[in-house]
């Protein structure tokens, strides 16, 4: 087995989700990338935002595309701590995202590897190149932790 | 074969389809109402606001979410021109939206009863009453003209 070590990029995303921990919201964070440089990133804040769509990765996207002035985001790559819901994975289809790269996996919500299959379905007019598990102990440990106080 | 009626809420969803057409985007327009009074409304436009997540739902649901001061749109119905795509459904969810009204349906990016099928995975945490075909045909012309112009 290949252990990974953690990009800036995941390592940035990973306190962005101890940000949203520490304003009481389930602790996701993402970032958006081009070539090496943060173009957009984003704390999960739907409660905080009031506002259901303010997933972390809708957060990042929607910064770095007025940060690139593109509804497109050709050649960006997306770090993200949890395994994309649907709507989130049909961002990244909209985005274009070219590389995408999550923690922990989600089989309550994520809709990469389970449930819907956003990018596995033959409608999907663009497929992200995929890598998970950058991460994942620490992205998991954060959601763990969360969770547990709240029962 | 019945033919329902088209409500005040998918013609108003109808004219933001026309205004988003204007702006030189897809013709997609919806509306979100609370107890027959609208909450929000959006056109899609992705292009123009540089924002990959502009669609009309989430335009819509953004809106209606700041109005009621929440970020769950409980006993809340989106009436939209088209079949919701992967991402609009995974935000209807989000939004515990409690009935959908869509006009045509989309089989090339449609996620409610093509592609994820979103509100039928084991995993869908919320599933609204769906209602579809209503304003279809106008709805169908608008995307049709769009696209043959663009030709």
């Amino acid at each position: 087995m290949i252990i990974w070590p953690t990009s800036e990029a995941m390592t940035r995303a990973l306190a962005l989700a101890r940000e949203a921990a520490a304003s009481g919201e389930v602790p996701v964070g993402a970032v958006v990338s081009f070539r090496g440089r943060i173009v957009g990133e984003g704390c999960n804040a739907p409660r905080t935002d009031h506002d259901p769509t303010a997933h972390a990765e809708i957060v990042a996207i929607r910064q770095a595309a007025k940060a690139m002035g593109s509804e497109r985001l050709v050649d960006c790559e997306l770090h993200v701590t949890l395994e994309p819901c649907a709507m989130c994975a049909g961002a990244i289809v909209h985005a274009r995202i070219a590389r995408l790269y999550y923690g922990a996996s989600d089989p309550k919500g994520g809709a990469v590897e389970h449930g819907g299959r956003v990018f596995d379905q033959p409608q999907c007019l663009h497929r992200p190149e995929i890598y998970s598990g950058i991460g994942e102990s620490e992205a998991a440990a954060l959601l763990r932790d969360f969770f547990r106080e709240r029962r």
